[in-house]
């Protein structure tokens, strides 16, 4: 009945076969320019560089009265030194006057410093008496100016390509006045739901159908790797809508996922369009759920057929195609999903012979594994995560310590 | 020159104001409906219960043949049972014979079972032989039958008010057929920069005058935190202007988060103009950098007015306004920040007396102290994290473990 599964692989293979791949057709990364207001959270593509002093100008850095240092240095508590005051320069207008000895200009925090001047006394320290200003400190020179250039200097390296665009980050580059950054693309990912039986949300329920899941869960996925969905629609598991749906898939973006149709079964139809169309690199991993997956290469890109029931779809995409896709979109592994070391409630029975990813629910500090097959949509709606459960393991005892990969809630 | 600070608060007693003035204000969660494929990572605003049965009908969990489980009993390897074939019946079709004993119908995993029959055999246990079907294994009564309503029951309650929609639980969502889901509203929140100085991107930098950096650096910090940023403009320091872009963003936000002209010295304009529009509540805090920071309820909106200077701006953002807007937004305490346990790479010395946030640049395991003050863009552009220095201490040792919370990068 239909073509037989390949020789199931080791999970370590499959990941193998796919980082080969990644390296082969999607190492050069795509770049894109993005408005500055849109580009938080993404990856700096180049070497970015100051493109004017900062500051632009001698700035004050405090509110006070701009001087030659020099007239300031037999200024004490008692006896103070008396200057003219020559203007107001406020932040964001310009000095008028240079400074010369005996004189002084009131400036604020962020003007620019007079002509003249050298040295910034704070407010604090002086007194305004019949227009003459009274010093009571004296100060060094360049004391509180903040001179042009010194923070960063035109031409000098700002931010390192793979920067990623934190809102400090943000902030630096609308520091130099840009209003666009080149950052890394986000990969594009069409995203085809097959299988008769399956509808959309705004079809109306009938015997023998039911709503699709995996075009909206695998989406999602999609987007908490800092990807692009590309919906591709829900295909009827026939040979030729199916390759028209991979070829539209392939025109509009990076790599094509597609769920259902997978077994060695009656529904066996994406295996032969995928056999024609390109390389089927992998059909079948020793992995619990999820076994029935595809990997194939298709007009170098990568196109990737899960499995049709929901768990073992999520978990499939999460274990191989997830770090794939992260690694496209430029980011580092410190972004994976957070893990927790955590007491097993009970004891736990895995599948002989495969890696098992079990899903797990976590009660006060416990977890508990979820013992319901893949085909139970309530599984996820309990699950916070899961485990992972060696090929070679068959108990996993209550009470041990298990690391639990807690669901991507980006 | 101008109003004096208040009374300056530690920063316990000002967490403590912004959390009476949280419940205050903002416990009330407002609710809004958003479509599903843009639901991911929103937090359910309701309890949600199943509106069909999942199974919706009786479904093949396998590929094989739907049976009266009764006429298997006597089939063994050697001895096959032989049943008449009814008709086929794929997924997404509908059967239309009754099995009766003697009989049996073709079957794919997800199809629904048809009347009569009450068990599955898988096909690997059978064999077509001139269309009669030999069947050398017995099953028991429901042997590989999702019975209807078994995953989840119409009007059972499938996922908790509080849910944070992870690409799982949108896949629960879409199984029942929904295409949108009320989730907490996301809170708005107005920026607005003020500063005679300021310019935005698109302006030509003229003398005296710098890129305003806080109105991008706040605006994706917002973001950041799941919010959304209104942005109120750049505005001058004078009392007209500014009262008009506050009272702009009162309309159109549910917070208001201004930067610059805090200081007790000549841009003291937002305090007149928030005394006079509401009440100021805090100004002042015993916290480095961010000392001149107001805070002030102005008819029942929180209005924040931060430093000008970026580092601290953003300093203050963080340590108190980050966690009210996730908050509102209905997440939990576990989409904090991240933080590392890292040893000092040199001895710092903390300023006397106030609450100090330093920050630093990770470099090989160690936390290294950016000595910058809070004008610095380049602080800012190294910076990866801050740890938290007590106001009570003045050095802190160097290789002393210190915890660095890490710039949110979401």
């Amino acid at each position: 009945m239909g073509t037989e599964f390949l020789k199931i692989r080791e999970v370590a293979e499959v990941e193998k076969i796919l980082h080969d791949l990644f390296q082969m057709l999607y190492s050069a990364k795509k770049v894109e320019n993005v408005p500055l207001d849109e580009a938080g959270t993404r990856v700096l593509a180049e070497d970015t560089f100051a493109s004017i002093d900062l500051p632009p100008f001698n700035r004050a850095s405090r509110d006070g009265y701009a001087v030659k240092a020099q007239d300031t240095f037999a200024a004490t508590d008692e006896k103070p030194v008396i200057l003219d005051l020559l203007e107001t320069v406020e932040a964001g207008t310009v000095p008028k006057k240079k400074v010369i000895t005996g004189q002084c200009t009131e400036i604020s925090t962020g003007a620019p410093l007079p002509d003249g001047a050298d040295g910034l006394v704070m407010v604090e320290f002086t007194e305004k008496i019949d227009g003459k200003i009274h010093i009571y400190k004296r100060v060094h020179h360049g004391e509180f100016i903040a001179h042009k250039g010194t923070d960063i200097g035109k031409g000098d390296l700002l931010l390192p390509k793979g920067s990623v665009l934190s809102p400090d980050k943000i902030g630096v580059l609308s520091a130099m006045g840009l209003s666009e950054v080149a950052v890394i693309a986000k990969p594009h990912v069409a995203v085809i739901s097959t299988g008769n039986e399956l509808i959309e949300s705004h079809d109306e329920l009938k015997y023998g159908k039911i709503y699709d899941v995996n075009s909206q869960s695998i989406q999602s996925a999609v987007k908490s790797c800092g990807a692009v969905p590309v919906f591709g629609g829900i295909v009827k598991d026939n040979y030729d809508n199916l390759k028209t749906a991979i070829e539209n898939g392939l025109q509009n973006a990076d790599m094509v996922i597609t769920s259902g149709g997978t077994s060695a079964g009656v529904g066996d139809v994406l295996r032969n369009v995928l056999d024609d169309m390109g390389e089927v690199l992998v059909h079948g991993i020793s992995i619990k759920p999820g076994k029935p997956t595809l990997v194939a290469n298709v007009q170098d890109k990568l196109v990737v057929g899960l499995p049709g029931y929901p768990v073992a779809a999520l978990t499939i995409f999460q274990v191989f195609i997830e770090p794939l896709l992260r690694k496209m979109g430029g980011s580092e592994a410190s972004l994976e999903n957070a893990t927790m070391q955590l007491p097993l409630a009970e004891r736990f029975y895995s599948s002989k012979g495969r890696m098992q990813y079990a899903l797990v629910k976590i009660i006060e500090g416990q977890a508990h594994a979820i013992l319901k097959d893949s085909g139970a949509i309530t599984a996820l709606a309990e699950a916070d995560g899961y485990i992972k459960v060696p090929k070679n393991v068959e108990i996993v005892q209550e009470g041990s310590t298990v690391e639990v990969t807690l669901f991507n809630r980006n």
